[in-house]
Formats: C-alpha cells, structure tokens, sequence
C-alpha cells in the first residue's frame, strides 16, 4: 500500500522484556520484589536485571544459548526471567522435584550453558553434573545462588565486592549482578517468534519433553493472564504456583507488566500464605486446587482474616466442587483456569456471570468447576473426534479430545519433530485432555485420555468419580485410576487420604459414592495412603496405577464379596 | 531451532475480529449494543456483522477496497467496525462535520467503493457524490442507514423483507445485513500488518493526510485500551468519543475483547449521559475536556446521581486542572490519556499513583494534567530534540517534541510517502507536540510546536495561558493564539467565551492573568466569542490565528495603555 513504511518508529517484535522496562519507568519507586526483609523497586530490577544479562554476556552467552535453572520462587528466579531473555538467551526452569539423574538428563538434552542452582538444592545439582562429567559431556557453567532474604551488600555498596568470592570458576550469583554492567544493550529478539523459554513437562513420562516458548506467545500470554486474573494496574502477586512450572503460567511477565508486587515464598504452606496476605496486602496468587485444599484444610490458629479482595486463580487439576465451594466461605473469590505447559500455562478460563450469583453455592461451585472457554490469546477451544476432527456436539454429554489453536500455542518440542508433528496434526493442539462442550459453550474436562476408566465398554470419568470422593466429609485427597478385572476389564480403584483425626472404611466410602453414581462408576477398591505428587500438584496418576497393577485383577469372587 | 513447526495450530495473525468471534461464544447472550430501545446480544452482533460482511463481498467488495461510513455513534458504525474488516477490506470513517467539499476530497482520495451513510447526513454525502460525479471520478455506491432505534423486523423476520427496499441500485443497510449471509467464511488477514482501517486526520489543515491503521496495532491497541481505562470483563461503554474519530480510540474493538456493552447515541449533551449513565448502569465514558465542561456546567436540574463508579478518560485535548478537579468532585474518576491519530487514539496515560491521593486536590488534578507515560503497546515515549533526537534532561523545564516508537504508531500515511519518512525520520514518530519530562518520567505538553508563541524571544506555552484563564470563575472555555505584535513579534490573544450569565472584561481577565503569570505570559487582547471546534472537541486555532491577523499588529501604543 502506497505510503505504508515499516521502521522501528512503528514496529517492535513482541517480547515481555518491554514490560520491565516500561515498569522501571512508571513504577520506579513501587516494590517490585519482596522476600523476607528483602524488597527492590521496579527500577532496581530493571537494572539488576541488565547487569545479570550483562554477566551472562561476558561468560559468553550468546543469543540462542539455554540457560538453566533450579530454584524455588526465589527473586533471583524472578529476574532470571528477564535477565536471561536480555542477554538473547533461554531461560530453562527444571522442576525442583527432580532428581540428579533427571536433572542431568535434561541439563544434557537442552544443552544448558550456565546452570543457576539454589543453595537447597546444590547436592541435587552437583550430583547432575558430576554425571555429566563421567559421560564425557560438557558440564554447564554452575552459578551459586545463596539465600538472600536480606538485602545484599553489593546492592548499598558494590565497590566494597570482596575480590574473593567472584574469582573465576566459582560463580555466586550476587556477585555476577554486582560485576554486570547497566549500560548493557540489551539484545532484543530479532524475531518476536525466537524463543524465550524451554519448559520440559513434568515427569508424568519417562521422555520429558521440552516445550519451547516464544517472545510472542509470551507477551500474548501475559497480558491474557493479567485480563483473566481481572487484575488492576499494581496488584500484589503471591508466589505459589511455582515460576518453574509453564514460567509460572507466564505471571511474572504479567506482573511486571502491570507494575505489580511480587512476593516471594520459599515455601507453600497455609500459614505462609494467610501471614502474606495479612502483611503485604495480597490481592491475587494462583495455586493448583491441592493449595487450596491445604487452606481449607489449615487449623484455625493458622487463619487470619483477608485485608480485601484476594482473587485466587486455580488449575493444573480440576478442582473438586467441594474445594471450590469451601474457599469461597473463607471469603476467596475463585475462578477456574485450565491448560497445559503447551499452552503456556492458562489456556482456558471458566468467565463467571452475574446471573450466576443467584444459584445455591453448590451449584456455582460446579459451575465453576468447569474448564470454561479459551482466554483472549487463544483464538480457538473446541471438543472434537480426535480421528475426524469434527466437534462434538454441545451436548454436556458426547466426549471428544480438547484441542487449542491459537498464539499462546507452543513453538514445538525441542529436537522432537516427529512429537510436534503430532501434537500439531490437522492444525490443532491435541491437549490429550477428554472432555464435553454444555450447551452455554463451556468446555468441561472428562479425564486425561489415558486415565479414562473403561468398563465393561462403558467411559468411566475419574474426575467424575473423584468429585463425588472429595464430597465425603472425612476425605481429604482422593484419585481415582483404573484396576484389572477378570469380568469388567477395568474397575475404578479409589486411593485416599483421610483428613487427621476422622475415620472411614473402605465399604463407607464405596456405599457413599454407590448412592452418588451410577452403580459401574463407584470405586470397586479403596486404598488408604498418601497420595504421590509432582510439586506442581498434580496427582501421580501413573505411580497410582502401576500400583493397581500390582495388586493383580480383581477376580469374580471378589466383585460378588463387595 | 530444531522441533519448531509454525502451522495454524500456533500462529494466527493478530486482528480485533478474534476479539468479536470469542465475545459471541462467552457472552453469547449479553447485551453487546444498545440504542434507545434497540438492543442485541453478542451472538447477534456477530451474525449482523458477518452478514454485513459477506454483503458486502457479494457487493464486489475485496480485501484492500476502501469503505468510507459517513455516522455518528450508531450502531451501525459500530457494526463496520467488524463487518468491514471481515469482507477483507479497509473502514474509513469519516468527520459528521465534514462539508460536501471535504467529503468529496476525501472520497476521492480513499478510492472508497462503497459508501456508508446515516440519513442525518445524506444530503452532505449525495452533494458529495455529485461532487465527484461532474468531475466525471466514478463515485462509490451509497448504502442509506435509517434511523434504527427500535428492533429491526429484519431481525425477528427476515423473509419478510420487501423487496421493493432492496431493489438493486437502491442500497439500504439493514436490507443488506438482511440479504448476507451468516455461513460467511470471514476474511482474516493474511498478515497481521495488513491495514484494518483509514482515518483522515481532524481537518486542521487544508491537505488531509489519511492515517493507515493495521489489524495488529489495532489488536495491541485494543488491549492496551482495556488495561489503561482499567477495564475488567463485561464493562459498559458509553459512546461520547466519536467512533470516527481514531476508531473511537480503538475502544469498539475492546468493548468487543471484554464483551462489555455499547451504549451507542446520536449526540452527545449533559443530559443524554448523566441519563444513560443512571439507566444502563454506565462504568466507562471518555472525552475530549469540552464534553467534560459541558458535564461539570450541566444544570442541577440535567444532573442524576451516578449508580456506581464511573471512570472517564479524557484525552484529545490538555485538560484544564480546574475541569478535572470539578469532575471529581461530581463523583467521577478522570484519567488523562494522549495521543494522536497517528498512534491508533491513545499512546499514554497519565499513570495514578495512591501516594497522590493525599495531596491536595488542586495538586491532583495539576498532576493528572500531565500527559503521562507510554501505554502498554508503545515501546518508547520520549521528549527530543527534534535536531540532533537527544533525549531532553527530566527537569520538568527543557522542551522537546514529543516522539513515539512502537507498534501502535500507524503504517503510515495513505498515497504519501513524503510525509511518512518525515513523520518517521529518525526512526521516531514526531508528534509535531511540545512538551517537557518531568523528574518522575511523566510527560506534560507545553503546546502543539505550530501554537507556540514566541514573545520578544520568550517561548509561551497557550496552554500555561489558558490553564489560568479556565480557572477563572466566569470563564467556560478559552484558547490563545498569538496575534502579531510590533515590537514583540507576538503576544498572547485570548478567545474567550463566558459562562451563562456571568460577565468580566477585557481587563479584568488581562489583570487575573496577570497576578498568575509573569508578566510577558499574560494576553494583551483577549477577544469574546464562542469557540470553533471540530467535532472532537479540539478547538481550531487555525481559525483563531486567521481572526488574531486579521486584527493587524498590536501597535506599541495600544501596550502602553494596556
């Protein structure tokens, strides 16, 4: 089109790095970080942010390089998420769970330059490389972060650097801020499509896969995140889905982008997150609905009453009514949010209506259970045969696999064509999630389709049955995986953790669900025991089942017995 | 990178229709638009605009025609808004105040093939058309919207229609929408730089330039828009901002995006929004400072209590402290944005900070006078030397042109590409606006650089002048230009119009002035009269600078004895 010029006065690839630097400017003064009695100004951030990018420059990292991380939601894992795309690299957060030999197992397939490891978990990190070391392979560069809930020294006076401990070789994280320079020119991607991130998936399979972020899915995302969390300009952010997990549903872009406060927690537990709350004001954090069962959950002594509003965002699992419902009477104000890491986090969001507010709290509650409809970086949901890829009618009943299409989708799996290929077959993300679409449009997740129970011929929805599990009154965790039967081929079999002090049997609970569900769906077997988990939250399902396996099938004397 | 595939499932590109197609899922059944007794719901809005869009295609409509709309805040307009960039073509929106001269010249010049047209102004744009007729240029073909503030019975019936209405050659819009077809397969952009729309800049010179608008900085801007006017989901939209005017500040397309409500009028008075704002339960309304004095000099009579929180943005013009200050204490929560046609409406926001709300309130709304800091979607507001492009020091004293770089600063502009490079030289986008930085960052225009007045060497900012004269008790609105002087070069001359029933003279305001200004600063003429405006509010200098010379110099004498 005549007239038409394209330059830099009017086109920027996308990336999140604008949000800091936007923020040191608008919000320079507000606190961007907090930790203990540590606390920075978005401005601080910024500049520590270009010196650690300036760091990794010096150590040679060049645009492309992946660097890795294993820390919990420390700041410094909050400024790698800058830091690290500054310097043109790739940030690569490893889940804190691993062991060495996963750690190393990833450390060699992203081929990880520099390796930033929390003092916690330093045994992990070392044993990882060392590894690597006897393999023959490269070990990455490790930097040391130690704690630092304090405010550094190198912050009031970086002059004053003991020469010491910033010798070549042994790497400390403060110390490569305080070496980095604040003039650094900060490489922008060329492309917005280059790639920010790498997350590998957590270990429910024995190949992870390494999910590969761009610049672009991530600005998108961030600001979808911030419209779905409906959250203000300068929000106080709590920290407890973890920043290793999908970049923390890409909230700490979001929060820089709204010039918000982050605060830090080493930890979650339900203390530590009344006690945050109560002393910086919290208006919003996320966490799977396991969080929220340990809030509910937490002794009175623990509680303190909310300041405000605290909207809490829930997903990674669906979260039983009963959980939903309970949080809301503590005053939360919960909405519901789905995805997958390749969807960076967030895909979905269950949009509450006033009209809603009406109903009996129950039946919000299982509204608000659902899965909802994509968010506004996604520009397709749908529930759709997986071989003709035709939707399924929105019925609430027909099951069909959920698919994505859309900019907040995964660039692909790093090395992995032939598992992107897949994943992308017929031009949709196929979530591997089943699931029905309701007649108001609102996806709702039936199980993960291989976790689907299948008896007797007849689809069996865990999630249905853990749903009806979680109502029990003593219950306070449950999952549900199928068991060999000689007769139905499968059978549900329950695993649960009865809450301190209450007590059920076995019969109690499968006559509870028996008067709740279709006879073929209630549990068949009930183990008691702590459940296995990922610290993102989800349930093992996996450890679960190939615990069923050994318990053998159930035989046909046993089924006339229950 | 190795892995990475770009297809369909994560690439689409960024265009506002995604923002309509996701609204009519979510809010299916909300209200999207609203005209005296004429309401539709999102889904309805959807099909009308993918009606509207396949009409025009069977019309000979492709992508890159231009289609000119000639209408006030309808919401007819508000449908172009999507149907238009569905058929693949570009939305030109013209001025209502246009003359039939104009209206032709830029006809003309757009190439439009079809154009929209509300019979408030149908004999404009048929004088318009003959225009281009006698001058044998093949004129675009008219399509009559009537007055339609009642359910369309195309609506409930549209077999019914008559056909004698829909004869061909005989255009009429609610008999197109009624002739298109929903099973339209929309056309979306093959590149998200491709152009949505085409706005003529406010006709305050005599050689419009026409500014090209894209599907991605329309996206970005969109979401900039929500986040800067601090939307949550489902907000109502007043329409005060004229949707011709820079597409309404992209604000048609985030309504869409936060499937909030439109509330659509003819013309905007005191009555009509205190009005609507008690009926529909109104959050957000923006305008030009004239539509707020228009509010806070609204009769007690005219005046209803507002129902919950109403937030108004302010922008097109600097608004006086002494009009923000009146409007907060009528109970709304003003913000000022600025920008220009050239970056989409909207480039910046005057960022609150709760550290100001304990000032005191005249501080606050001299605060909030500000021009501000970038939005989200510009990468970069700057204040320069429009010479050498150095950055001006932040002592709130140093002038400079005002300069924007990112990506919702426009394509360029139409069949000029002279004017493009110049707007764009340096890779910046030169505003033409005069301005300072203040130490905080925030930036605060002193004058558009063709308003200055330049008295004995002295630059005099008209806004520092007639910030002083609106806080005068009796003044309502006031502009200075510069009038020729002798010995000075120039001098301030105020234009100013007073309010009903108050009186002041000359030298009255000349001593208020004076007892507020240094002395130099203070008009020596000051002229009574109403304003002319354009019909954004802006009040057009050209017109004052023209009457200023045609009162001859201000000869020495004439000082002396003032």
């Amino acid at each position: 089109m005549e007239g038409v010029i394209r330059c830099s006065a009017n086109y920027v690839p996308l990336t999140p790095i604008s949000f800091l630097e936007r923020s040191a400017i608008v919000y320079r003064d507000r606190a961007s970080v907090v930790y203990g009695n540590l606390q920075y100004t978005w401005n601080q951030t910024l500049q520590r942010c270009k010196r650690l990018a300036s760091a990794l420059a010096h150590l040679g990292i060049s645009p492309g390089d992946v660097v890795a991380v294993l820390a919990p939601n420390i700041p410094a894992l909050y400024e790698l998420h800058f830091g690290v795309p500054m310097s043109g690299a790739i940030l690569c957060t490893l889940n804190v769970r691993h062991d060495s030999a996963m750690v190393s197992v990833l450390l060699r397939h992203s081929e990880a330059k520099i390796f930033f490891v929390d003092h916690q978990f330093l045994q992990v990190a070392q044993e990882a490389i060392d590894i690597l070391s006897k393999e023959g392979s490269k070990p990455p560069l490790l930097v040391f972060i130690p704690e630092c809930d304090q405010p550094s020294p190198y912050i009031s006076s970086i002059s004053s650097i003991s020469s010491s401990i910033c010798t070549p070789g042994n790497f400390e994280y403060e110390c490569l801020i305080s070496k980095g320079n604040t003039d650094f020119e900060v490489r922008r991607p060329k492309d917005e499509w280059d790639p920010i991130s790498l997350n590998y998936t957590s270990g429910t399979t024995s190949s992870p896969k390494g999910v590969i972020y761009s610049h672009r899915g991530a600005y998108l995302n961030s600001l979808a995140g911030v419209l779905l969390n409906e959250m203000g300009s300068m929000p106080v952010y709590l920290w407890c889905v973890p920043m290793f997990h999908c970049n923390g549903w890409c909230l700490p872009w979001a929060i820089a982008a709204q010039g918000g406060t982050n605060v830090c927690q080493r930890s979650v537990t339900a203390k530590g997150i009344f006690d945050s709350i109560a002393q910086h004001k919290v208006t919003h954090f996320g966490g799977a609905p396991t969080v929220l069962n340990m809030i509910i959950n937490a002794p009175v002594s623990e509680r303190r009453p909310l300041p405000g509003k605290v909207s809490v965002m829930t997903g990674a699992a669906p979260p039983p009514p009963q959980v939903l419902y309970k949080m809301e009477e503590l005053g939360f104000s919960v909405t519901h949010s789905y995805g997958l890491t390749e969807t960076y986090g967030p895909g979905t969001i269950c949009t509450w209506k006033p009209e809603w507010d009406s109903l009996p709290r129950e039946a919000q509650a299982k509204i608000k259970a659902r899965q909802g409809v994509q968010h506004l970086g996604i520009e397709e949901l749908d529930v759709k045969d997986p071989v003709t890829l035709k939707s399924v009618p929105a019925d609430a009943k027909t099951m069909g696999e959920v698919m994505f299409r859309g900019n907040t989708v995964m660039n692909g799996y790093l090395k992995n064509v032939k598992a992107t290929q897949e994943a992308f077959n017929g031009g949709w993300f196929r979530s591997g999630d089943l699931g029905v679409k309701h007649p108001d449009g609102y996806v709702e997740l039936k199980d993960r389709s291989k976790d689907i129970i299948i008896s007797g011929g007849e689809n069996i929805s865990t999630i249905e049955v853990e749903s009806v599990l979680f109502s029990h009154p003593a219950v306070l965790e449950a999952a549900v995986v199928a068991r060999t039967d000689d007769h139905w081929g499968e059978t549900p079999c329950a695993f649960v953790k009865l809450k301190d002090g209450c007590n059920a049997s076995a019969e109690e609970i499968i006559s509870f669900c028996r008067s709740r569900l279709p006879r073929y769906m209630a549990p068949r077997t009930v183990v008691f025991e702590d459940l296995p988990k990922t610290n993102t939250g989800k349930v093992q399902k996996y450890v679960l089942r190939e615990k069923a396996k050994s318990m053998g099938s159930l035989a046909k004397n046993n089924i006339s017995k229950l």
